[in-house]
């Protein structure tokens, strides 16, 4: 078990919501942005870990979309909120499972002592990519942040007990933006191209394949755990879609097991998984000692799991 | 020391050159592009590791800029590379120092054993975004694209022995491309606005702030290891500017102790320190047992150490 624990958590919402029947989505008005959000929930998880920056000694961006193609993301951050101090920001990347990737990646440097206490931060403002004519996912996405800060500690109860990442090519093109960076330059922007440099998502091709690819990950994941999906005391999926509490019924995770806040506040790309984690750790759905999965599929198609002991 | 080795390595540059004085850049036709290059640094690598993709357990991008806004580059990288395996696959990114940031935190899992083999590639065309009224930068930057393979074996004389990252933010601004991602979205590209699409580099600034912080940096660094300037057989430091030289000579490090590629390469942002090493590697500059010292400061700013074992 790679013994970090959970210190502090905090998320950050835009003042605006939009509703699609009974659906509600948060979106930035022109006077927010992502770099707000970001430092918002970052503030709030150290308010909520009583720690103040100086306690942090590696400050991670985990999020799909950057705000800058220079610098990275942790280092405009890192402006906001630890601006005099010399604290490493880096990012990590692997789009709406950045969080995981980034806990599960960041958490061996953690447990080898290179660092004591790290802040994971996700930020996303998907509202400014949508398309209008692409219903399924212009009424799916939310703007938000979340934000954890983890420690180590030799003698704690707590920890990973197993990660495992996948990435599946077949699905490089089912969730894209695809201009915006080196392969379609800004300046190619038009009325006639605009719709490139926007969120395009094949929901039914993600879902085929991923329907087709977890079961059998999952139970293998369980299984080298030696447990079963009954003994996970909760699971905290990506907010993929409104399919997504029919992926949990086919891997046999029943509806109490697990989070699910696609109404309330849709799919908020990285941001999702810790989000619904600080909202799972709010309202008290999981407590000290519980064994939680984190789960999610990504654009790659990329797929995370990794349980933790709480 | 974390036990890691190098086990292949490659390179990939686009057709065309072009010529400033005595200064050559490397820099991509309409039929070239990031994509082609990175996969082709990796084909590079694997072939002179005599691997084959199958033998890779994670693909790691470690470039400042993206290929698409969605999904990370290196699930692109996979597609062409990797289609039809599951290796997992994710981007890690410090700007200019990505590849070093990659080695470091990639190593941690390493030498938990968790992977076996990874593949980190730094890819970069830099000249998409150049500003022709910028001198400086215009001038400086090259296209291209390095890759290695490192794996792990506990009876390894090779390894990392230490490494260090530092982010001072008041540097966040010194080199930028502002505008393409969330805080200025593509839509608002202009004959107006489009600098703000292009690369701006303070170099005074930058070269104003690496001067302050990083002699005692290195100092502090060697003289944790126990070590002097005089004990590093081998310093491979980020191609960042002319005056790169001037600044290896402030921190003691001897002309030939270090690899100066700037005449003939340009800076390659991310991709210029493992370009470095590959030629380090080629011209035999370095060879098994040395301690070679990977370091650059990076638009955040950040500065990375790694010292290795080869």
């Amino acid at each position: 078990m790679r013994k970090v624990f959970l210190q502090g958590y905090g998320t950050a919402l835009p003042k605006q919501t939009v509703h699609f029947g009974k659906q509600t989505r948060y979106r930035i008005s022109p006077d927010e942005n992502q770099l707000d959000l970001a430092v918002q929930a970052a503030r709030n998880a150290l308010t909520n870990a009583k720690m103040t920056v100086e306690d942090i000694d590696c400050i991670v961006s985990a999020s799909a979309v950057g705000i800058q193609p220079i610098p990275c993301t942790a280092a405009l951050i890192h402006e906001q909120l630890a601006k005099g101090t010399d604290i490493p920001a880096l990012d990590i990347n692997t789009t709406c499972t950045s969080f995981i990737t980034a806990l599960d990646l960041i958490s061996y440097p953690l447990v080898a002592g290179r660092y004591h206490n790290i802040l994971i931060v996700s930020s996303e403002v998907g509202s400014l990519a949508l398309n209008p004519k692409q219903k399924e996912s212009f009424e799916l996405f939310s703007d938000g942040a979340a934000a954890m800060i983890f420690g180590q500690r030799q003698d704690s109860q707590s920890g990973i007990i197993d990660s495992i990442q996948k990435t599946w090519s077949e699905g490089a093109h089912a969730t894209e933006i695809r201009a915006g960076l080196s392969a379609v330059h800004p300046k190619t922007y038009s009325e006639v191209t605009k719709e490139e440099f926007m969120f395009d998502m094949k929901g039914k091709q993600i879902l085929s394949l991923s329907v087709k690819k977890l079961p059998q990950l999952f139970h293998h994941f369980l299984t080298k755990n030696g447990m079963t999906a009954a003994d996970l005391d909760f699971v905290i999926p990506h907010q993929a879609s409104r399919a997504m509490p029919l992926v949990m019924e086919k891997l046999g995770i029943k509806p109490q097991q697990f989070i699910d806040l696609i109404s309330e506040y849709g799919n908020m790309v990285s941001a999702s998984v810790p989000f619904a984690f600080c909202q799972a750790l709010r309202k008290k759905r999981i407590q000290k000692g519980d064994k939680v999965l984190l789960m999610g599929t990504a654009a790659g198609l990329t797929t995370n799991m990794l349980l933790l002991q709480l």
